[in-house]
């Protein structure tokens, strides 16, 4: 009764291995800044909250496989405002981004077949892959260029005969990387020439500062066979509890093979697709809020950062997260150590490890992921933690 | 850009072809009785659904990738009023019955390993199956002693050095068979024997008639670690929407691996959640109301069936399904052609043929499933509309 050798290839991501560290630091009456998880902490529109109390069903049935057709209206209307052309019937609703991902790769990929991401990634691309026997090709993306994509020669290198597709996140978890229209059509060519999927995951497509203009994989020209949209409402609208995510491709055939995956499963959640499809009525200036909110996070989390001697860290332009390289011999290390032997004023600071995010072993061993998802003033006193942490423990480890 | 072999291994079920001709019916004012699903028309109850009112929060997180404590310890209390031990830290909530079966597959089966169940089986047991490049294996049962277990002889001789697990359901969706203390053993022994796992799928447990005894194979003795109960609110309290199951299994290893999944895909719908908890304080009443009536139509839906000259059907004790063999050639043909080229009384029915439900090309080839998710009154009708097509399909085709 051994468990399958895809389960065993799964790592638990160094994070997990923190939080009974975390947890024994709160039971001793430290303060912790949480500055590990994704969890936005913006409020969920009051409309999409309001509209469960006005569910009037008298039974809590399934919905159809595919989501709602109102729900996959609003939808692509949605998609329309970006200049991203998918109807309401070349969307899939799925629970959340996650199945959508898992679902597409066991849709679209063979066991040993490859998909080229970069790395840092998300590390959960890497279980899914796993789950679906795939291997992910890392192409290196360095701190030092803000993880900008690699030229497209650099990319097309890890092209190989058992290439099947590629996977790009704009703006990106875990870099907060936007990428620039000549990066995306750098992608789409190759795509274009291999005749590869190309599976986007555009989830922060909101989340972008300073006016840079954003490109989706939907914008490029002549690949709609190939590009296949993973999106999610966790994010957009604070809702990563209720489950609601989609797919949206021109490509018949992938959808054919999604849905005989989704019928399976027999439908995504109610609920969750009745505070999603709500949660729209909130319009544009719950998002320019939230917006406006996060950009002087992120302003305030990298000067403070870029005050710490040794620090490197590059200003993102998306998503709300950053990457910062500190001046440490081993993040994983570093990160366990403020939680189980450092204090400052009463607190500490948990941050994620860059390890997760890597496949290339010993890659952004020094790095760790902050996510500015506290307000700007629990920003300012955790920085001030991580800078009294840097330098006790150089002392130290005499670094 | 070919799509992956498992997903084109997964056939569409003949049911799916039906609901076009299903909608066109309807499209024609003709009133189209629906036997072919699961989705009960009972109520949920009055305590899930005002938990909806009743939420009192300003974002809509993530809740714990295992669930939320507060339900899994519901849950084993539940469990313990039916004599299974599991605690809370032996349980994890999933995203429905189906998560939990395709993540288990994914968890313990490698690609080429072999799974034996039942035929006919549950459709959508195939597809995660097929997903997961898992072999399904089925013993054949039969009609004439209302689909009870073969022998253990039987089972064990398909037992091959691929087998790594058995899947049981009991009361069974398709046929609505409750196995016995000695079917249930019988499966135990193979199982103790040859190491294998036991997925248990006991998503229709409350749903027993006649005063029948349970076993579950949380029962069973000296196989703790081999037993995972699959398990889900959807039958129970009529709230198949809200997407919440659950595994509980004594076997740590399992838990593990099925953990890794749960974390990738992050948490069980939050809302969902809510109302299954509070759906626990329903208590017995509704529970015993939901049964009664079941029994009723079970009773009403068999009866009528065997006035009906050339059909065979066993009188099921669970669930809410009954396979019955109807005097035609093909059932698949005659379901479409109800729905195509048939009416009563301005109405028709629709029926699942159960070739969707057989591994084994050719068997059940006159069989259907109908649901007695309908009134009494409505399965009356229904069955009325029923039998004059039959003589009518039977006249037309010279049977």
């Amino acid at each position: 009764m051994d468990l399958s050798e895809r389960i065993e290839g799964i790592g638990y991501s160094p994070i997990r291995k923190l939080s009974p560290l975390a947890d024994k630091a709160k039971s001793e009456g430290l303060r912790v800044y949480h500055l590990n998880i994704g969890q936005p902490d913006t409020r969920t529109p009051r409309c999409g909250l309001d509209s469960l109390k006005d569910i009037d069903r008298t039974v809590l049935e399934y919905s159809p496989s595919e989501g709602f057709l109102s729900l996959r209206r609003r939808l692509s209307e949605y998609y329309a405002v970006y200049g991203m052309a998918y109807s309401p019937e070349e969307i899939i609703v799925t629970t959340g981004a996650s199945e959508a991902l898992l679902f597409l790769f066991l849709t679209c990929l063979d066991p040993g077949d490859e998909i080229i991401t970069v790395e840092p990634t998300y590390a959960n691309y890497l279980s899914f892959a796993a789950a679906a026997g795939v291997k992910v090709v890392p192409v290196a993306t360095d701190i030092a260029d803000g993880f900008a994509l690699p030229s497209p020669e650099v990319f097309e290198r890890h092209v190989t005969d058992r290439t099947k597709a590629i996977l790009v996140s704009s703006p990106n978890n875990p870099s907060g990387c936007l990428y620039s229209a000549e990066e995306m059509e750098g992608i789409a060519e190759i795509v274009r020439r291999h005749g590869l999927y190309l599976f986007s995951d555009e989830v922060y497509r909101e989340f972008i500062y300073g006016g840079a203009g954003y490109v989706s994989a939907g914008h490029l020209k002549g690949i709609d066979e190939n590009v296949v949209i993973v999106d999610s409402f966790s994010k957009r609208f604070s809702e990563c509890g209720i489950r609601v995510g989609c797919i949206a491709t021109k490509n018949a055939a992938v959808r054919g093979g999604m849905m005989k995956l989704c019928q399976a499963r027999l439908s995504p959640p109610l609920l969750g697709q009745i505070v999603a499809e709500a949660s729209f009525d909130a319009g544009e200036e719950y998002i320019a809020g939230v917006i406006r909110e996060y950009e002087h996070r992120r302003d305030v989390l990298v000067e403070g950062l870029r005050q710490i001697p040794g620090v490197t860290v590059p200003k993102p332009k998306g998503a709300f997260y950053v990457m910062a390289e500190l001046p440490v011999d081993d993040a994983d290390r570093f990160c366990a150590w403020c939680l189980s032997d450092f204090e400052y004023e009463g607190a500490t600071v948990m941050m994620a490890p860059a390890s997760g995010f890597y496949v290339t072993p010993g890659l952004g061993r020094s790095q760790v992921r902050m996510a500015y998802v506290l307000n700007a003033d629990d920003l300012r006193s955790a920085v001030s933690v991580l800078s009294a942490a840097i330098s006790a423990y150089r002392c130290l480890n005499r670094l």
